[in-house]
């Protein structure tokens, strides 16, 4: 294969024995990016009309993985500040280093995101944070699927929800813009403690009216329910229904201290909820998200990595495996969030709630699909591979990852990773000097 | 370098071109593993001594991991059973086709078990199961560093205990027999609930005689707490302090159910605990390690990963990460075990707790140590190298790994892996048929 042209090409493809379901299969994607056959005899017929063919040797395919919930660009601060509390890490730490963020830095450690997703087989992810016109170049030269949005913030003043309302306007219709099938825009008010009911009605309505997404954190902390209930005397998931923001098109992240009425208001609202084991672990939230009980109301769940600062891998891998110890552990039952489930949040439930098709690798599905390496160790022996891919296996277990039909690493190896490491790490020695200055 | 000779090969090592706390330096090995020299100069000065040079290109030098709680051959059944009740998980799946083990599957699993070890970056390790003689020619064979034990299970009858002495003794010198500098034995009493006091006893008296090691489970579940203090009127820790368990030789691991004068007596007696975040949460124990009491106490604590069918991997870099995650959020505090803790259990507290040296790279220390990636995406910037270990990185990580001067991995490269990988999942698979066919 020309690893040169790939990102370029969008021809048919056509991948060569691989392993879907533990069968031997070929796999035909057309030139829109979509899979339009797959079985044994496809190769056979396919093979003149695909000018890209990929040899899987045996190598097990699955769904790329989704990940609903992060700030891509703080993989600059990877490793800046951890083992601290909440309070003190934003107020000492974060919040003065972001306020030094360029749309440059934004756009190198968004590439550094997608190059770590790439790396650890994620196709498709939900992005909110600054600078995001810089964060969707860098997303579209990556060539992963992303549902972006600017952080909405209004602190509850009017001036401010003005100029929240068009930066996020502007955004909206800068991706729009771009015209990339990959790529859509979201609206994304921060949370009830950061936004303004009339911020969050404004979302709601702008949202519906142009038929995007929503993206927003909820009930992440005991102190932010506790404080809705004081200020507004209701709990956060009361305030988001009335204005408006729980819709199917809703994905509410971490949500660990929902109740069980909230778990079945978001069920009937079809919203999707995005689990954050990893980080709710690392800042101590006090209690995992309910899967027991949205499970039980038949709500989405799905899988956020949150960003780098709070975690600090982008390797949904791990993150599956820690979603399925932690619900175990939080809710003291070892049969709870098995295997198959931990795998069903990390793709068809996150595919669906980012609207990015089924997660599942069938014909007239995109072409989002990961090759796994089927002599590591971690897959040996191979008793359940549902099992080896939660349980055992890390990102580095992917060997080739392809998203809507665009070959974005093969044999691990992906176009232009030098020179990502080089800038991003520069960008973030640099803003580390610069806040030391600050200071 | 000559891969195929390295394991054979014990004459004096250079490395090159690495970093050390975060400063370029070059390491000299000598012909009998130990660390001799570590410096800038070293290099100039000693190139003419080593016969075998690498060159490591700016990497990053850690001491080797150490696990200090695990079943090796249990590797033969990864993803076997999962998700499942502790006791059906047990009664259902694992004893019936542990029943059906022979001493050559024994001896595949554990080859497994350290192939994967190497490739991740741990150096040495406690094992404790059955068919040892076998584990101790697998370990043999791939130059690690361990500590082995026979499982002793008496079920409280007089007739078993005299059989689990003859088996403990005959294994104890069969491995002095080898003359192994890297292996040595321990005795291995299973858990206050399947060995009884008179063979706590004569392990305790045995392990004394013969200045050995002790390794033994405690008070990993609630119901093992009961139902000591119901059949004996005591916790699981009284009664190992009256049997004489409790000395600097002995790992106990779990200690999930330990209060707070047990944790002050095993610091006081010197014992180590083997914290085993991942098996524990992934079996719902209910409970984690009180690391905040053993902390106070002045307790060694350490890192262990369990056996392959409670984790289900023996990555220890993971399991940092899980038990720094798992810390914070069982005792609320986001400040307890910072990632420097973490390390240190896994490299300093472990070697010490195995005997094999003080977790070092430094002068008189034996050379166990690895090369980390400097150019891996979880490195990347590098705001804290011991973060990025902790948090962000993975064992995949690992380019070269080095045991007693001897070169087990390099460049990602293990002697013999192929047929490693082939022979167990052939181990097991012929496992899993045989216990259908049983059934």
């Amino acid at each position: 294969m020309r690893m040169e042209h790939e990102l370029l090409e969008t021809g048919p493809l056509l991948i060569r024995n691989v392993k879907l379901d533990a069968k031997p299969t070929d796999i035909l994607i057309d030139d829109r990016g979509m899979i339009s056959a797959v079985g044994r005899e496809v190769g056979r017929v396919a093979g003149k009309e695909a000018d890209r063919v990929i040899e899987g040797n045996g190598a097990t395919v699955l769904p790329g993985l989704v990940n609903t919930h992060t700030h891509a660009a703080m993989t600059l601060f990877r490793g800046y500040a951890d083992d601290m509390p909440l309070s003190a890490w934003l107020s000492e730490k974060i919040w003065p280093i972001e306020a030094l963020l360029t749309g440059e830095d934004v756009y190198w450690g968004t590439k550094l995101a997608c190059l770590e997703m790439i790396r650890s087989g994620t196709v498709a992810f939900a992005d909110m944070y600054f600078f995001m016109e810089d964060a969707a170049r860098a997303v579209s030269e990556m060539g992963l699927c992303a549902v972006l949005s600017y952080g909405f913030i209004d602190l509850f003043s009017e001036e401010k929800r003005e100029r929240e309302c068009r930066n996020t306007d502007k955004f909206v219709r800068f991706v729009e813009s771009l015209e990339n099938p990959r790529i859509r825009p979201a609206v994304g008010p921060h949370a009830v403690y950061t936004v303004s009911p009339e911020g969050l009605r404004w979302c709601a309505e702008y949202a519906a009216q142009r038929e995007i997404g929503i993206h927003i954190h909820v009930s992440e902390t005991e102190k932010e329910v506790r404080d809705a209930v004081s200020q507004w005397g209701k709990r956060p998931v009361a305030i988001l229904d009335e204005c408006g923001i729980l819709t199917p098109r809703t994905v509410a992240a971490h949500g660990c201290w929902l109740d069980r009425d909230e778990c079945m208001l978001l069920a009937r609202r079809s919203v999707h909820v995005s689990h954050n084991p990893t980080s709710n672990m690392k800042l101590a939230t006090g209690r995992a998200m309910p899967y027991h009980w949205l499970k039980e109301a038949g709500a989405s769940v799905t899988l956020g990595t949150d960003g780098c600062a709070s975690n600090n891998s982008l390797d949904l891998f791990t993150d599956m495996k820690i979603a399925a110890l932690l619900q175990k552990f939080a809710w003291n039952s070892p049969t709870l969030l098995p295997a198959e489930e931990a795998l069903a949040m990390a793709t068809s439930s996150g595919a669906r709630a980012l609207g990015t098709g089924n997660g599942r690798v069938a014909p007239g599905e995109p072409a989002d699909l990961i090759l796994i390496d089927p002599r590591a160790v971690c897959n040996t022996p191979v008793h359940s591979m549902t099992s080896n891919i939660v349980y055992s296996c890390t990102g580095s277990v992917v060997m080739t990852t392809i998203c809507h039909g665009r070959v974005l690493m093969h044999n691990r190896e992906v176009p232009g990773e030098d020179e990502i490491l080089r800038q991003a790490a520069r960008a973030a020695r640099a803003l580390v000097e610069k806040a030391r200055e600050g200071q």
